[in-house]
């Protein structure tokens, strides 16, 4: 088998989706999706193994991680239905922590995807981290990425290179779906609501930063969504 | 429920009991598991349940994580049964690194510690690394700990200030006995055993190391060993 140039942390939403797009140009992939209790965990799922299909990745280059703990940790709305799921505020103040974070996620997958790729022999972890849409999560700006990349250099055998990439995280959310769309990406394949796993919600945060997306974009979005 | 101060990496070996007897100094503890498919996992599971409970540790201040995508992931003879662990040479050349390394381990332990300690309210984090006899394994060294505390610096809630603990890294194995035996932690419960879960093989590197250490401490091991 031909040994992949990046693993591709994908969740299966439209960031990630985008950047195995911009990925693949790299060589072939291995792709990551961890699941952790999430609401929408079956959806995000089926999105995963069609985006993977549609880059004919190899079932041995595909690794679903189950990282149940991070849901019986709580202190997220996206994994404690105990706490109330921010609804129709994508505009929040820069430095508030919305109630959909997940304390220190990206480090657990980060850490997956470095993991994996060292035995592999990958030479770049992407993930689809954006600093626009996400101003209050610590860990999808730059400073927390440039400091992953450091621990990944100290933390790995010698002589193992591997490289962070995160090719989205100054894009407009438009400039992403103007990219996909430009690189052929699955757009079609992608799922972005939080609440629902059948057609999306298009109220909670999520699906109305991907609708002003498409919009801004002037791109019509292929998924479908609940107007009832 | 008092607020715990620490949250504390348990494996249930000699290592983390004793940081585990050091960070009970500063207030309740709360202890965390991680289980892997590792060879021994379920004898390291009850000397973690039994330590805990030597410390009084509440049922819901104890997690057990699974995170057996390490071992899918593979590349350690610790989890992967097609590798051979290696017997008897502790004192192998530095920088060469040893089967039994589970590539970026260390990682997956401290983002777990680090995100459980943010949703409790913890303010430190503990982990047993030691340097000296773990001189191969990248994520046991001094810079890789640094850099962990400086991502975790990043990625977490502004306000949030967790402090990552390394009390023994810089310790000789005799020494960490000595200070075990005088801070009075259950060292009668601990497990080091790489290779059995019964009595300990005596044999494995892991043995070897422990059993030094006992005996340059002039401290009798009070762990059974194998000796058939």
């Amino acid at each position: 088998m031909e040994q992949p140039a990046a693993v591709v942390a994908l969740s299966g939403g439209l960031d990630s989706c985008v950047t195995a797009a911009i990925a693949a140009q790299t060589g072939p992939l291995a792709l990551l999706h961890v699941t952790y209790g999430q609401r929408t965990a079956r959806r995000e799922r089926q999105a995963f193994d069609e985006i993977a299909n549609f880059y004919n990745t190899a079932q041995s280059r595909r690794l679903v991680a189950d990282i149940a703990y991070l849901a019986r940790i709580g202190g997220s709305s996206l994994t404690d239905t105990n706490i109330e799921l921010p609804a129709g505020a994508p505009g929040r103040p820069e430095g508030v922590v919305p109630s959909s974070y997940v304390p220190f996620r990206n480090t657990h997958i980060l850490s997956i995807a470095v993991s994996w790729a060292e035995v592999i022999g990958a030479t770049q972890v992407f993930i689809g981290a954006v600093k626009q849409d996400t101003p209050g999560y610590p860990d999808c700006q730059p400073a927390y990425f440039e400091a992953f990349q450091k621990l990944a250099d100290a933390g790995t055998k010698p002589g193992t290179a591997i490289r962070i990439e995160t090719p989205v995280i100054h894009m407009s959310k438009a400039d992403i779906v103007k990219k996909g769309t430009e690189l052929g990406a699955p757009l079609h394949l992608t799922w972005s609501c939080y609440r629902s796993e059948n057609a999306a919600c298009g109220k909670c945060d999520s699906c109305l930063l991907r609708l002003r997306a498409f919009r801004a974009a002037g791109i019509p979005d292929p998924v479908e969504y609940d107007v009832g």
